[in-house]
């Protein structure tokens, strides 16, 4: 048993998720991790490619499942991954969370924290992985699934042990009855809800999954990982970290299993409604969410679609807006559940330090902010990175045919390292607030709209209506008026939707820090879940207090 | 604003919930509250009696409904309350809510812990209340829906104010980036979820429903109580109570309404399916409760049926044991969701200091010690209290008839303060483990059953079916042996059920202590909420976070 190897690192970061200061416990450069690594997780990731993934320790499986292609270069992985049956999956975890369950929160996070640890050595193995099968610029494949990943990790892991801390296992209750004392000896358990499932996405597969794989297990719960078919290698050398971490201290390596399965015999409907699946985590599309959410007996934490806006009203220094939002748009190709989509725009445009820009003018900035970004050799194909799939580069592709007048038309991209790469520069639409039908949806990809409304009091209505009805996981909002401020802030809010003010520089709305911004709030329909608060651990366990007559 | 005139009272209560020990902010016994207060309290409970209630805020009703009947008179009480539309409740508490949720938490949780001070002056009328609409004992009834709730109310106040505490309402955040330093001020705010209803029950109209509405306001969301139409005026005092103080303190009292409503014509599912209702509390019958958990894009905490069991191992002084056992189930008629249902002993009988006693010796002294308590005439009447309405006197009279062995028959018991008091002593059956379709469902009431199991085991495994598959709050174990007691803890507790081991003398596994004992898990089909746990209180708002990039 490890003890307290971690102490510190978990008390600073309990410490960090009441404070929301700034925090990270895995620096996100890739020079921290010192000048071999890079090289060396390269070496590694070719020597996986072609091949039987072998460094799971699950047992007992004859099938092999794996159907990858990067986006880079639009060839198989080929690599395959054990698969298991439901039962089997089920089975498995079963019988390993019986260990687990009892065994103290301390130590737990502890071993928890040393997977994590070990992750940390697998940095950029999985940053290769991520890039070609998300299609991720390498920079954003280290970064999500590297340290900003494990940080969320950390989070999760670091509220749970706070969480399950909060009463005591023991404790002595003395009621004074007149002339006498009544004594009870009681104990308090945070007992476990069962067997965790998590479903994970073909475009962040590791960041938007290890939050309720390490909420799963500090609470006790055995988790079983189905992630996209599409995108499996980057959640597979993680389980394979965790699971190694797991076995050398004494623990049943299926604690945590990964449940690989193919886009023909998908595993992921059966594995929801077996009986003994009780929590399931979900990142997706609505549909299936919607899905998840409507089952009986089960606690669910989602992240779905939304349709995120930018309110424009009044800017200090235009240039360095649209500038902003030319590289929210762009980054990662607008495939971020985060990614701003719907710009709501006045008829009479919007005010500046320089006096008023129309609405056309405002428009063509942002429409010329995109396009010099794209065009810049240094800059264009880094910050796109690759199209994941061809649902969504044939629906980037097609954007014109929404309607609307088309002021930026998205096309192939020039990539000097990878001249396959599936690529398409985002599509700038203009439409009028008419076009609910148009700007009501989430477009997943390259694709803005840019809404003329009446003014801004009638953006902040259908940016509200919008979150309301439809989902959203972010705002971002540019004024200099005090009294508009409130106004988004309190609008927003009221559907819960965070806002972000007047980002101009190194800081863009599609990025939520861990230990700090809670990831999708949970109140409107993109999802019911959040990182980290304590609802998302809170509902994995159920305190269970046994009391005792003490005799004299 | 009273700022912080009751910061003590709660911070102590905080206290209190972590630490769990004995606490109470109300004392349980009568006397506390002066020599006038009994005399007092029933004048101004008689002087209700067929009028018009006219001590609610609310306005704007031209209907009155009311049809209570006292069980121990049978007299309608001829109370009439303002009834108002569902549309109207909804509209009223949402132009109500703005203000309050603005309100800082601590400004909230003070107002909050005023109105239980209010409250506390109408204990003794809420008593008669309680008393002539549930039948409960005046006992009972003064504790119950007097200190006891006020207790649980106070306790929910405390976790509310705590976790909206939980981070600040403004941090920088400044990362460090190479040469430069991002930063952005952020603001955390806990947004109330939406409009709170509460629907009570008839035996427990004031204790069960207290904790959501104190939950629902102090997270700042309004509330609509709806209580059943036969036990309308313990909580109608309540309410009278919470409006008169928010009033006095420039809130609008349609915060916390009163929803009356008639058994021909009940608002119930019209208020639940409202799409501004957004918060429901229910305790009732499992069969609406299903149906209230069913309902989507709703925050539900329910209490509904269980089928609690008693195991008997073995014990040191079978007389303590079942006399304790005796009062447990004839407290109240057996009309408490932690009443004792199913009593699981082994066919060779029970241990006890004494020697073997054997099956049927065990069920004698059970039957025996009933008998006593029922004919005792300084407690029986007393204890039993009265039966609140004739489907439950019906079922317990003709509880013979479900099958089994009649041990003893309920009947009449004499009552010499109230002659026509609606009556029924416990009846006993004997029930072989194989007869589950007897001891699978609760038989709310008088009505117990012993059931013949092979062994503790066999008990074990079948209360624990039980629990699993039909709910139960409470589990009443009796053992010696401390291995026996260690798998009775695990069995119980895997399936989310308590368990009181070897209560005898003046302590009754009906009781959870307010500050200790959680009272429901939340995890078994009893219910899926807890008084009061974290969930009970976050999954009322939703934590929101804005973000401004800071200007130099």
């Amino acid at each position: 048993m490890l003890a307290t190897k971690h102490q510190n690192t978990i008390d600073n970061a309990v410490k960090a998720n009441h404070e929301r200061r700034f925090y990270s416990q895995y620096p996100e450069h890739p020079k921290a991790y010192g000048e071999a690594a890079a090289a060396s997780g390269m070496t590694s990731y070719q020597q996986l490619l072609n091949q039987p993934f072998d460094r799971l320790l699950q047992t007992g499986s004859n099938e092999r499942v794996g159907e990858e292609v990067s986006p880079y270069t639009l060839e198989n992985l080929g690599i395959t991954y054990p698969s298991f049956t439901v039962e089997e999956l089920v089975a498995q975890a079963g019988a390993a969370g019986r260990q687990w369950a009892n065994t103290p929160v301390s130590n737990r996070a502890d071993i928890l924290v040393e997977t994590l640890e070990r992750v940390k050595g697998l940095f950029f193995e999985i940053a290769y992985a991520t890039m070609h099968t998300t299609g991720q610029s390498f920079m954003m494949s280290f970064q999500a699934s590297g340290p900003h990943a494990n940080d969320r990790a950390l989070e999760a892991i670091a509220m749970g042990y706070e969480e399950l801390h909060r009463f005591p296992a023991e404790q002595r209750w003395e009621k004074p009855m007149g002339k006498v004392t009544l004594q009870l000896q009681k104990t308090f358990k945070a007992v476990p809800r069962g067997i965790g499932l998590v479903i994970g996405c073909s475009t962040f597969p590791v960041w938007n999954s290890l939050p309720g794989i390490y909420a799963d297990l500090v609470t006790g719960n055995p988790v079983i990982v189905k992630p996209h078919p599409k995108a499996v290698l980057p959640i597979a050398l993680v389980i394979s970290a965790i699971q190694q971490v797991l076995h050398e201290n004494g623990f049943d390596p299926h604690l945590c299993q990964l449940a690989a399965d193919s886009s023909a015999q998908p595993l992921t409907t059966a594995l929801c409604e077996h009986p003994r699946i009780t929590l399931i985590d979900y990142t997706g599309g609505s549909s299936f969410g919607d899905y998840v959410e409507s089952l009986r007996g089960k606690t669910v934490f989602t992240e779905k679609a939304g349709v995120n806006s930018v309110i424009l009203d009044s800017v200090k220094d235009v240039d360095a807006v649209v500038q902003n939002l030319a590289f929210a748009v762009c980054l990662y190709s607008g495939q971020m559940c985060t990614a701003p989509q719907n710009f709501f725009i006045p008829e009479q445009g919007i005010a500046t330090a320089a006096g008023n820009l129309g609405f056309n003018e405002t428009a063509q900035q942002i429409r010329d902010a995109i396009a010099a970004l794209v065009n810049n050799p240094k800059m264009g194909a880094g910050t796109l990175g690759a199209v994941q799939n061809d649902v969504t580069l044939q629906r980037a592709q097609d954007a014109a045919r929404l309607g609307g007048k088309v002021l930026l038309q998205g096309g192939p991209v020039p990539n000097e390292e990878f001249s396959k790469a599936r690529m398409c520069s985002p599509t700038v639409l203009e439409v009028t607030s008419a076009d609910h039908n148009i700007y009501e949806k989430e477009l997943f990809g390259p694709v803005i709209l840019l809404v003329k409304t009446k003014n801004t009091a009638h953006s902040i209505q259908l940016a509200r209506q919008m979150a309301e009805q439809h989902g959203a996981i972010t705002c971002a909002a540019y004024t200099t008026d005090p009294v508009v401020k409130e106004k988004i802030a309190e609008e927003m809010n009221s559907v819960f939707t965070p806002v972000s003010f007047n980002f101009t520089g190194l800081i863009w709305v599609n990025q939520h820090a861990a230990f700090s911004d809670f990831h999708v709030t949970g109140g409107n329909p993109a999802g019911n879940a959040s990182f980290t608060n304590q609802e998302f651990i809170v509902k994995r366990f159920v305190w269970v207090g046994n009391r005792e007559v003490v005799s004299d």
